[in-house]
């Protein structure tokens, strides 16, 4: 059984100063929790309910495994309806973004991206597609809320996020900068090179002015038909989708 | 003021089974209710709070409109954070699918979508794309469900959404079916031609296998990552994309 301050603190994580202050965060569910902990990311502890068997979780490792009950469970959960097993994980310290790193590949730049199911969704397209590092301006939703880790179905353990001043950043990493951005070049006639930065702007309003500076290509995802905007979860897709598809021989339609 | 029947009624709409008795379902917020006034659909009222001026709205006919307390309108809302103006529609009772209406284009097929969000996405995303009809399994999640509506950010108004034994359905039509598949031809390498549906499966489970058995050509979204899956409306993204980029010239990386 958890004591009360457990409880307390584990629920406290759903706040994102919370989460700060303690350098920690809670994975929900089986599929997720097993890929934290095959990845480089750091188990303070698994609580599970009777009803799940901790040998499905394959430890290699040695982690502090707790029986708890179903009613515990419910209280540190942030789902209505919550899984049978939650880890509690350290948030990485991650290293100054080094720039060599980011060279002969491409690397998302997200500008205010507010809504946590989008930043989910997007993490999750990222490591699709293989792209390594993700770069959020310090306003941009936190990687580490519940709802972001839940809907980045796992691959938040796989995926590098830097929170920085992306204003001051942008220019030192010294790499191509293309833009989401209405009446831009055609994505479908662009030729992205081999590395680069890709920044999609806030969910409302776009990328501030300050960031559009920085922009050295303007991409725009041209519309057929009449909806005002993409959602940004599915444009950061298409921008993934083009890059990729050009490791790939392409055909042309007749 | 609104009567408590009449709050009783409108609040029963987020309910699928009362909205298919009524015929009836909600539209929240400015943006999307001007949609919904300027498309084919029946406006039945429009309430709104003191704080809303229906000039915005710019009607060139004639509408029952409301001024409503802004009680009222929280208890009609289904939005934790209620907008100052709900419209009442009338689900349309689309004509039986006319097959010479879907050739020379591309539709959607969705067997079993369930999420709400998606739903929604997919039917923007659609209406970006220039994609007017969506034929839908009838377990798929009702299109006229207010998480639905919300999330199809006023696209809903210009999409044919059509329920119906896809089973059945789809050797009638008599057009190409492709399907988004796990081990099918990659989608980089595809030649779509000029129409054909495209069927997407559940969230988690895929399509049924009865679905599977109609599929004239599977098509796979490549993964150079590391993802279990993509999110099944980033998927249809991609799929109204790269059809969408066949209507203009490509360019080669190099």
């Amino acid at each position: 059984m958890l004591s009360k301050s457990q409880i307390s603190l584990l629920r406290s994580l759903q706040n994102k100063k919370e989460r700060k202050e303690q350098g920690l965060f809670l994975v929900e569910g089986y599929k997720s929790v097993v890929e934290f902990i095959n990845s480089t990311y750091q188990i303070e502890a698994v609580y599970h309910t009777d009803s799940f068997d901790p040998k499905m979780l394959k430890l290699s490792q040695k982690i502090n495994l707790y029986n708890i009950s179903v009613t515990d469970i419910e209280k540190i959960s942030s789902l209505k309806t919550p899984q049978e097993v939650i880890a509690l994980v350290k948030i990485p310290l991650y290293p100054a973004l080094n720039n060599a790193k980011l060279k002969q590949k491409f690397s998302l730049v997200l500008d205010g991206i507010q809504d946590p199911g989008n930043m989910g969704t997007i993490i999750r397209t990222a490591d699709w597609f293989g792209i390594t590092d993700i770069i959020c301006s310090e306003d941009t939703v936190d990687a580490y809320n519940p709802k972001v880790v839940q809907a980045s179905m796992g691959s938040l353990s796989r995926i590098n996020m830097h929170y920085a001043n992306i204003i001051t950043l942008l220019p030192q990493i010294g790499l191509p900068v293309f833009g989401a951005m209405l009446n831009g070049d055609n994505i479908y006639q662009t030729n992205f090179g081999t590395e680069g930065l890709i920044v999609m702007g806030n969910e409302g309003n776009g990328m501030r002015p300050a960031v559009e500076q920085l922009i050295n290509k303007a991409i725009t995802i041209p519309r057929t038909g009449k909806a005002e905007s993409l959602n940004v979860g599915i444009a950061t897709a298409l921008f993934c989708s083009e890059i990729s598809r050009n490791s790939y021989n392409k055909v042309g339609s007749k």
